[in-house]
C-alpha cells in the first residue's frame, strides 16, 4: 500500500516537484478478545506501526511467532474497524476472539506484554494517545542549510562511524550545525538506539542547540524517529533512506523539514523546503 | 562494539573460512527507580536490544525522548551492572534512580508502558525470559540449498515486490521450497511485520513445510527476525544484509542455517553450512 506524496526531487544540474509513492506506514491496535471466568475480556496486547494490507495474516502470525497461541486454529475471528480520520476511513484496529481461553496463557501475555521496547510507540495504548506525541514549541529561528551540506552530511556520517567499516551492520545518528561540522555520531544496531544515544550524549554535555543544528541518520525515515527528533525539537531531519508516509505526516504537523534518498548529487525534500538553500 | 565470529565466505570462485566482525546485539534492562509515597519503588520499563557501549547516553536519551522525563537534570544516578553469562560478564542492567518522584509522571508511565509493539523482544520483563523464546523441536528433514538458488531468492524477491520499485521503501520476507520456488512474499515497512504477515498467511492457507523450505528477507538479520523464524521451525534463514551477533548465537543454538550478505555471486554463511550445498 502506497499513497501519492508532493516531493522537491533536488539534483545538481535539476530540480523538480514530482508526485512520489510513499509507503504507507499506519498504528495497528491488536486487541484480544477472550472468556475470562464466564464473561468477556478485551486487553490491547500491542500496537504495531505497519503497512496497512494483510492484516488479519499480520495478527495471526504475531500471535504464533510469539506464542500467545500455540495454533492458528484457536482464532475464532478477527475483526478488523474503522475509524473516521480526517476525510478518510482508515481501519487500523482489531480485535482478535479466542476460541477458548483455556487455549491462551494468560499469565504469560500479563507477564510478557506489561512492558515494551524503547521503539517509541509500543506501549501506546490506544491510537488517540498517539497525539500526545508532539514537541514542546515550534522553533522559530530555523537553521537554513545549503543543499551541500546536506549531501556531505551522510558522507561524513559514514565517515565518522567507527563500526560500520568492520561490520557493515550498525545504523548511526548524527548531529551537525548548518555549516557542516559534526557535533556527534553515535552508533546502535537500532536505529531509534542510535539516537536515542545521540540526544543523551548532547543533552548531557549541554551540546543542543537547536536553533542551527540539524540530524543525519542511517536508513530509513519512519514514524519513530521523526518523533523522536521532535521530542528534541530538531528541526531537520536528513534520512540516507526513504520515509514512510507517516513520518511526512508528522513532519509537516510539527513544521519539520524531512530529506530522504540522499546520494551524491541528489536528494529528495518532503516537508518544509524552505529551510533548505538549493 | 563488535565481535569475531568464524563465517565462511562463498563466492563462486573463492570460498573460505575467514574470523569477520559482528556488530553485537545485547538485551538491555532499563529499570526505573523512584520514592513512591516514601517508599523506594522499582520497575521495569524497557527491555530493547541494543548494542553496548554509551548506555547511559542512551537510557538518558530514551527516557527523554519518550518523556518519562521532561529534564535530564532529574536523573540523580545511572548504575549499569552485571551478571554472568557464560565466560564473560555482560553489562545488561541500567538502574536509573529520578531524584524527586514529584519529576516524573507515574500514571503516564503505567499507561503508556503497559502494552508492547510487536518487535518481539519487548514485553520480556527480565534477560532471563528470553530463553524462554525457543523452538518446539529441532528440524531433523533439512531443507538442502544450492548456492545459486541462495542468491537467485534475493532477486526474486525484490522483483515479487509489488511496493519496492514504486517506494523504494518497504521491507519483505518470502517463503521458498528448497528447489527455489515462491510459496509466498509480503511486504511492510517493519521487517518484522513483513515476517510476522508472511507466517500467519502460510499457516492460514496450510502452505507450511519446514522440512523443505527457507526463508528469505530484505534487510539486516537481528534478533526479532531469528526469533521469529525458529518459532516458524524454519531451518534455513537468508537475509540481503549483515547479522548481528546474537542472531548467529541462537542460529548455532537452535541449529538454524544463517546466510547474510547475499550478492549476485557471494553471501556469508554464519552457522550450520552443511545445509548449503557449494
Amino acid at each position: 500500500m502506497n499513497s501519492n506524496y508532493k516531493v522537491l526531487k533536488f539534483s545538481s544540474d535539476n530540480s523538480k516537484e514530482v508526485n512520489d509513492q510513499i509507503s504507507i506506514e499506519e498504528p495497528l491496535q491488536i486487541i484480544l478478545k477472550y472468556k475470562n471466568k464466564a464473561s468477556w475480556t478485551e486487553n490491547t496486547i500491542s500496537i504495531t506501526m505497519r503497512t496497512p494490507g494483510d492484516d488479519e495474516d499480520l495478527v495471526r502470525g504475531f500471535l504464533f511467532n510469539e506464542r500467545v497461541i500455540e495454533k492458528i486454529e484457536y482464532i475464532e475471528n478477527i475483526k478488523l474497524s474503522g475509524e473516521q480520520v480526517g476525510q478518510y476511513k482508515i481501519k487500523n484496529k482489531i480485535i482478535v476472539t479466542i476460541n477458548n481461553s483455556e487455549n491462551i496463557d494468560i499469565d504469560k501475555i500479563k507477564r510478557n506484554f506489561l512492558t515494551n521496547s524503547s521503539c517509541g510507540v509500543c506501549g501506546k495504548t490506544s491510537l488517540d494517545s498517539l497525539e500526545i506525541i508532539k514537541r514542546d514549541e515550534i522553533i522559530k529561528s530555523l537553521p537554513k542549510i545549503h543543499h551541500e551540506i546536506i549531501m556531505k552530511s551522510t558522507d561524513m556520517l559514514r565517515r565518522n562511524q567507527s563500526e560500520f567499516s568492520k561490520t557493515g551492520g550498525i545504523h548511526a545518528s548524527g548531529l551537525f550545525n548548518s555549516s557542516g561540522k559534526i557535533i556527534a555520531v553515535k552508533e546502535d544496531v537500532g536505529r531509534h538506539n542510535a539516537l536515542d544515544k545521540l540526544i543523551g550524549y548532547v543533552l548531557n554535555n549541554k551540546l543542543l542547540d537547536n536553533s542551527s543544528q540539524f540530524l543525519t541518520c542511517s536508513g530509513r525515515l519512519n514514524f519513530d524517529l521523526v518523533q523522536k527528533a521532535l521530542m528534541a525539537n530538531i528541526g531537520v531531519l536528513i534520512g540516507v533512506g526513504a520515509p514512510t508516509s507517516l513520518a511526512i505526516d508528522l513532519a509537516n504537523k510539527f513544521d519539520m523539514t524531512l530529506v530522504g534518498f540522499v546520494k551524491e548529487d541528489s536528494f529528495n525534500i518532503y516537508s518544509n523546503k524552505e529551510r533548505i538553500i538549493i
